[in-house]
């Protein structure tokens, strides 16, 4: 028998921290026996309880106290931090600690240091500046180096429990999904809300990843005016949604379909090739935006406005455009380098980049997911991601919506 | 063996009957063998094919020939029809007709009599009325009455063939389904191009069938505007839509939903029984809107605009409404007996009423059904009606851009 | 200001009932207190907390507890139950109170009586059978009778809390889905060891509700072993199932699909028709099987083994059978007085009846919801039925795969 | 005007090749007039027909005739095909051939020579080995070197329209779909049956594309029973289903789940990484086997039987596995470099590989893709591989059905 006391701090009734900790002891067949509870006794005040896990063994126990991290669980006595050196680049030392991507504190030499930048299945590495001095960060495995400290075990590791948005909004309660039957207008003007409020605080970033369905459905020209107006400060997409949006805006057409008319026009099928055949000619993008062949468009807007983006690569992409980075290792070292400062996410008819940027996003960053497939929403937005909002709606429509509402015609 | 010359005509290259014929007649074991075949040149020529179809015996031959009558295959020499008295009400005599919803000729005293009201799964029957003179009319199996005589076999029956409307459109090849990908303002203009087309034709009606999401995504109204403004001439529901439409209106919710503010309101979950409740003790909707105790929404507008409605009961009722027909035998002969001059049908957010819809139309009646769930769509497009068009997108926002079309502010 | 105790009791964190009720509170706007909160130490203790609740005006006060009553949350001082006569058949009296599915307790005379039948959404009549021993039941709007006594307001009613069974399970936590991505023999297994449980307590049945795909599916064959060996103590579904199964034993197809080949047979399109011709000459399935015309499927083995079913008529209907009840209210009806001693519910692949059903079942019964469409599975898991299960997979396999569970060969 | 007459040769009429043409012209605003129809007579006989198509100009005609190609529509006078030097690596000359997937012939220097392996959307480079002696074969874009020699316009190509295989099938006609509704074991039974038919021809390859889900669904072990027993002959996957396999057989989770209990396991969330960090640490999965470390599982029987597998690199990827080819297009051209040869691929719950594929395959690879989301095989099925058949069903009772029947227990 092992058994170990956890702390849950935060609002863990209606977060349903607390709930998710029960459970998941109760799934792994261990037993619990709360030691303290103080419920705050209004909406606002925090709560508190500590927990008693008991499991039939010190391993099983480790492995309960892991999982029970990720729910924002911290040992009563936290101890300090372990690390273990990088043998081989690349190969992390056995029992490293896997993180989190709430808010972390890791601690080494007697203090508590935060993690800067918290990003979910990372390793912890520590380094000491000046003497005394440590500076913790989370780094993926393929990027650990030979010599690297990386922490291990549990100990000297606390988080901050994930606490959902409260009061009363259009969002439904322990679903992180709104569904296809409310009220779309009502939930587009919520959206709009939070990215106006994410903008008003200074140096917070509004990051849009984009699917090939935002040209289909025929949103690219509001896409573009958001950039244009300033509401989109980064972009991820791959290059499927880049060589639409340049072949729509080059050649009039989306996958051969006239986006202006919904008629399919003469040149189709090899249309999107020609698009990237010319792009690769030109170099990049922006040198085919500065040669005046590409005059419109969001990745046009985007070169316009200087806003960074990332396309990053795919197994079935055409071409590719010269700007994907093929590599996808080095895509999503691009893209981590960019969120920084992102407060909120919109992920519009994209798969394959929201869940790859969800698995890099702290848990902080407001997250919407706007997808017609209600199955791709539940995926998205039940990948760990606390914050993360499914909204299950035609992708065009939304979007058009959501134009309307940051920037009406004058 | 067993053989029989079929015949098909009209355009049945483009529109894939023939191909459709072919494909019966191989998944039902037999063999063709094109004896002509007369190709349209252009697309607007008719073609005409004459098919010899060879099974192993007279009653599969019969069985197949039945099948193919559905595809628009007539036999070469369709004889005259053979009539047989019912003997007891609602039971057909055996090896009766069972009608298509295409145009129908039956050939009885030596004439080919048109077939008023085509209905799919129906028996034939034919009366006389002035010596040599014979009128013929789809009735449905429960409506027979001793003494009828119904067509029994396929002699003296023949269909036209489906034609599948063609010229430039949004709409796809050989599909009855608008992806959720295609640009959805082109087919909203383009709907409301075919409800604008529909209403220039003298008599012609436009019936909307609705269900309770129409409300629950915030176009209630929407729906009540196009029914103020004259564009919708009948309305199918069920009591889910009527109640949360009256709902909404006297109370502000729709299943506890504000939907003014996407809220959950007080009162909530019993809200939908209280307006039920009080519209039974005024006695009917219209008494109730005459009481001023409705004062808005699609129910009222249809009783101020005297648009006819028929409220179809659904085993999952609440209440009902009084001025549901919780007989549904009864209520789908309600609903047959307005169909007569419709000519298009918008089939909004409804799984259950747009199917026992489409059951009853005639196949010329232009259909959109729209819905969020790609598999409602297809279910309701496939099934029979050749005219059937699904648009999976989101119906609060597709109504209200239909809306914008139709009734554009002042 | 308006302010009210509220209390509740049972597994009050790990059901979240503590979690949701804070939810409503806020939700609507008005504000809580913890005044008292008694946590359970272990997985096996009850918890209860006692919430004092703030609101603007007395109406939206009482229009919240009335909310909060679903949730399982009872006034401190509950007062003795008002009663106010029905006026009119059919129609209650103003403020009556609106039930839950929960278990249910009145206060008439000083003492509680418990509620017999508890289903949501229904009236409850109070009748004093001696003087000062009272009954009281639910009743549906539509049969209420004038002087029939209602209970109004919620003074005097109590409810108990919804407790979700725990231990470790393969169902997930917070969710009334399985998840489509998990190993579905686990689940198989599992609902097959439920069906075992229910069936060892004395008294306690299984329904079955079942949808036209477990035909089309090819599991017609699977249901019909498990009635025969008596696994299913109730069946209810609608003129499709009983028509598609009848079909495919008589004429070897369903929807003109032979399920023995998968290929299209002869005869197809009126397949459906003439079987049901045949059993309206008949009379009845029962006459039917009775004449030997039956000898096989689903319905010939509940009339064999004497396990009733309800056919409830739906719109869509072709005929339909004469064992259909065409009246949907009636139909409802003849379900309810079937449900008592029901303790597992099988929904297969069934949207109409299945949510039919889950409206009339009290909350304790385990309900496991099984369709391949998650949007059905998520509207019926979630349709205030706090106990049902939604899983997404192949209806045709899963059946299957319960019935080597259940009725493996010998 | 500008007209040019047009070729059709096969099944034109049953593998609605000839109602495809004349949309596509009608659907580009374009005339067509038939100019010659020799229709099969019988279902073996093949077509042929003339059309003469008509646009109003010549670079509309050429666009509208590189459409038609892609349906099989070969210019009647085909001429000799343009060739055009690479100027700069990676980019092709303006007005550029782009494949089909169609068997293709290029006319070169008076003789036509087949093009050896044909990939949708690529050029067409043309060699001359011996003098008169010319190789012609699919280059992508990224590969095209300065110098090659590449198609240029459509004189030239000719291409043999796709055929869809007839017979009585449990598959539907017109669509590339299996329903979720349709006899599921008759179709299990059906694909064993063409894999089975495939691997009876000399040389014939079955490719299997795996998802995680089909770890998570448990069918891992039977896919490792399919690879062991000699049915599939290459694999294409991801980092997701790889480490997955492994973790699930080294470590007995998948995602945290225990496989075999469907419970959560301790040490869940990091479980992943784990065992990624250890196949790191050992180079190579092959090492990993060697060692003995991994000692079950599809990447364990792919090892062992020596199946090649390529495991394509995607950007949401955790590690990844040194396997794993983080650069796409490296990693699409080795999957490139396997596929002759193959005959039928098995697309089992996946996405994203399964696109890629699809893109690299001719279009006689009888393809199967299966997964429980109607959307995702929608899309699949959909995309130019006439061949792909969908099946709407549960994966992991799929593949346990094709696994009783290809490896039956002794």
């Amino acid at each position: 028998m092992a058994t170990e006391q956890v702390e849950l701090r935060g609002h863990i009734i209606d977060s349903l921290i607390l709930a998710k900790v029960m459970d998941v002891i109760i799934d792994a067949g261990a037993d619990y026996r709360l030691v303290e509870v103080d419920i705050g006794r209004t909406n606002t005040d925090q709560s508190r309880a500590v927990i008693e896990v008991t499991t039939g063994d010190d391993s099983s126990l480790e492995a309960l106290l892991d999982e029970l991290h990720v729910h924002g669980a911290n040992r009563i006595d936290p101890g300090t931090a372990d690390v273990s050196p990088v043998e081989v680049d690349g190969v992390l030392p056995p029992g490293f600690y896997s993180t989190t991507n709430l808010p972390t504190w890791v601690r080494l030499g007697q203090r508590w240091w935060p993690v800067g930048n918290p990003e979910m299945d990372c390793a912890l590495v520590a380094s000491e500046g000046q003497p005394g001095e440590w500076v913790a960060r989370t780094v993926p495995m393929h990027r650990v180096c030979a010599g690297d400290l990386v922490v291990v075990g549990h100990s000297g590791v606390r988080v901050e429990a994930p606490n959902r948005p409260r009061g009363a909004t259009p969002f439904e309660f322990m679903t992180s999904e709104v569904s296809s039957e409310k009220p779309k207008a009502l939930i587009v003007a919520e959206v709009a809300e939070r990215v106006r409020r994410a903008r008003s605080q200074p140096g917070a970033k509004v990051l849009a990843v984009c699917g090939p369905a935002v040209i289909h459905t025929g949103a690219g020209p509001d896409v573009a005016r958001l950039v244009a107006a300033g509401w989109i400060d980064l972009l991820f997409a791959g290059n499927g949604f880049a060589t639409h949006d340049i072949e729509s805006n080059v050649l009039g057409t989306s996958l051969g379909v006239s986006v202006g008319e919904g008629t399919v026009v003469e040149g189709g099928h090899a249309n999107h090739l020609r698009a990237i055949n010319e792009i690769r000619r030109y170099g990049s993008i922006a040198a085919a935006v500065e040669a005046g062949y590409l005059r419109g468009g969001v990745m046009y807007e985007c070169v316009r406005a200087g806003v960074p983006f990332v396309l990053g690569g795919s197994l079935r992409d055409d071409g590719p455009l010269p700007d994907v980075i093929t590599d996808v290792v080095a895509a999503a070292d691009a893209m981590r380098s960019l969120l920084p400062g992102v407060s909120v996410a919109l992920m519009l008819a994209s798969t394959l980049h929201a869940i790859a940027t969800g698995n890099l996003l702290p848990a902080w960053v407001e997250t919407f997911c706007v997808d017609i497939n209600q199955a791709v929403v539940t995926k998205l937005a039940d990948r760990g991601s606390h914050q993360a909002l499914g909204v299950v709606t035609d992708v065009g429509l939304f979007i058009r919506g959501l134009c309307d509402q940051l920037c009406p015609p004058a």
